[in-house]
């Protein structure tokens, strides 16, 4: 196999519950000029192929939106795909690009993906449209949605094994703290475990600071080949390569109530981190990881997550996040970015601004506050709905 | 580069205005078994990813089908993502399964894609949704719909080339005959010149019979490395290998206004066919191509891809349909399947369709009265919407 392809440049926008004055269009443009300005390339001309990232046609008045962001940003008339699988849109678009230049189609592609998700969404729009995403010939009419499928994973979880709601209280406010370190965050807050636990319930055991945000942002990354890069970008390089060194991804049920053999944790999360860490040569993550982009869109997910990841056993998590393993002191930072709960979500930018986190991480570039000491390896975890499509992505420093 | 990938095994359901009593779950289950059956596998169980194709979130109450497919299909916990680039989004996943497998992501991938897009949708529902396909920002607020962006272009065809109406009703007629031969085919039909040009006028210079279909259904491909299908599927070894060679794709601007030199041609799709042709060493396409099916949304449109994709010269498309060069008695057969007009158009299948028809061409086993005599090498064209992303695969029998 070829030697895996590199992060040439990176460009995103601020993520903010409303860019009321931006369209889609908008916001995609202004993170490819930031792109641009980060290669040091003045225009797209050398680039071969546009993958796009949004994740639903229900958010938009417009279908193919990925032919009118890949017009707007001027990569006509070369090759454009669209990828979705709900949450995991980013990482899947970047898993997919990852195979066009492993496979010799291109030596150079632009992830680029975008969502308008959070203020001009009405908050009955965005129940309504977020139930779409658990299985609605089967679960709608019983009531369920999203939420409610988490709290009862997490449910399980606490019964299985005792984690408390200070466990992933310790998650709301850790995130929420690193986005402060964040200049593109959409919601740092300095709160407490009294705090979280003192919210308004939403979903017992979840309560409303255990909640991630809707968001609007756009967010894209040039993938390309390690002589691309080195050809084309100056600012690639002043800087370590950093290497798109492994993907792997996983699926499981859409129905929480067909899972088995127990819903505590994700097995789709499980599978994906398999694959990839087979494909990296990781036998260790705990010790070989040294940063890692989770995908909390609750809070007690993470703890779920570093318990699929192999970072700690099963059941062990909610322990290993209270005694501040994963916090900006602990041995593996996790959502040094502020996460979804702190930096946002704008669904299909997540994935690739999880990998920009990632990146900035192994070039030493992060905010000092944040930044993980001489990290070299770095993963992103991200899912669809309950963890229908699970995908992990990991990145390696190569100097 | 690694030797293409073969077309192990297909399968579909039958192209229907509606499947009544079967939801997108129902058609895609039909068609995955039928591609069982051509495999001659028992299950799924070694097959190692998963694509879906679908165009539209707003054909479906439901976000992030492709996730209920495949665990429909019972792929589970194997790798997922779909596809969407509109109409040409069935041969986007084509091409996205080709990079996985040539990347050495995985030996065997199965590309599966449906639609409801028939008679369930009302006529009202159907123009509103396709509108959504021109840019809905800059042209639906002018009237514009894509009927009228398709006329428009070929009224300039006309007036540059001299392009008469009565060459694209040789399509019209040509297309729907054809589909008498296809035992999956919608709506077969024997009619005349005369009737295409007496038929009610939808926006001249296209008629009724003109138009393409609105369909159900849902088509199935699994594509592999030759070493996996020959040790996997005893069906395959029985026949001659049949290659995906190529592909290449192109894009171009979703407002007509925005296209130039000029309107009567499709920029993406030439840049898609000059990608397919270097890739799979084609310099006279005419010659080396022997059966193609080609995206007749609209009758014209035939015309106009006959030229983009090299078959003749510009403005010689006209002419060359009536002199009957691409009927089954003609030197390059185009649409032996009845193409969109006559086989139907389930939009996330049709591209996958289009494969299927060619691979049993090069086969040497579609029915005697549309069969090739002894094709070997084969072309899909498909786009989306007025061909913003724009698909050309290549197909070639190995022994």
């Amino acid at each position: 196999m070829r030697a895996a392809p590199v992060i040439a440049a990176v460009g995103a926008t601020p993520v903010k519950a409303e860019h009321a004055a931006s369209s889609s269009r908008d916001l995609m443009a202004e993170a490819v000029l930031a792109c641009l300005a980060d290669a040091g390339l003045a225009d797209l001309s050398a680039v071969e192929q546009g993958i796009t990232s949004y994740e639903s046609d229900h958010f938009n008045l417009q279908m193919t939106l990925g032919a009118v962001l890949h017009d707007t940003i001027g990569m006509i008339p070369k090759p454009n795909m669209r990828i979705e699988g709900g949450g995991a849109t980013g990482a899947l678009a970047l898993r997919a690009a990852w195979a066009q230049i492993q496979s010799g189609l291109c030596a150079s592609a632009l992830v680029y993906g975008v969502e308008k998700n959070g203020r001009g969404l009405s908050s009955r729009s965005a129940n309504q449209l977020f139930a779409l995403s658990a299985d609605a010939e089967w679960e709608m009419m019983i009531g369920g949605t999203y939420t409610g499928f988490y709290a009862a994973m997490m449910r399980a979880h606490m019964a299985a094994y005792g984690t408390r709601e200070t466990d992933f209280a310790h998650v709301a406010v850790r995130n929420r703290h690193n986005a402060s370190y964040n200049p593109l965050a959409q919601k740092p807050m300095q709160i407490t475990i009294d705090d979280v636990l003192g919210s308004m319930p939403i979903a017992e055991p979840y309560k409303l600071l255990d909640c991630s945000l809707l968001s609007d942002g756009a967010a894209c990354i040039l993938l390309a080949t390690e002589d691309w890069a080195r050809a084309h970008c100056p600012r690639f390089r002043q800087r370590p390569p950093v290497y798109f060194a492994a993907t792997g991804c996983g699926s499981d049920t859409m129905r929480l109530g067909d899972r088995y053999p127990h819903i505590s944790n994700f097995r789709a999360k499980r599978e994906a981190a398999r694959q990839a860490y087979a494909m990296a040569g990781i036998r260790e993550p705990r010790r070989e990881i040294d940063v890692a982009e989770l995908y909390d869109s609750y809070s007690g997910v993470e703890i779920q997550a570093v318990e699929d990841l192999g970072f700690v056993a099963e059941g062990q998590g909610g322990a290993a996040v209270s005694a501040g393993a994963f916090d900006l002191s602990g041995d593996l930072p996790v959502n040094t970015s502020g996460g979804l709960m702190g930096r946002g979500a704008p669904v299909g930018a997540t994935g690739i601004l999880q990998a920009i986190e990632i990146a900035q991480q192994l070039w030493g570039e992060a905010d000092p506050r944040r930044q993980v000491a001489g990290a070299r390896r770095g993963l992103t975890d991200t899912h669809a709905g309950i963890a229908s499509i699970s995908v992990v992505n990991i990145f390696e420093r190569g100097d």
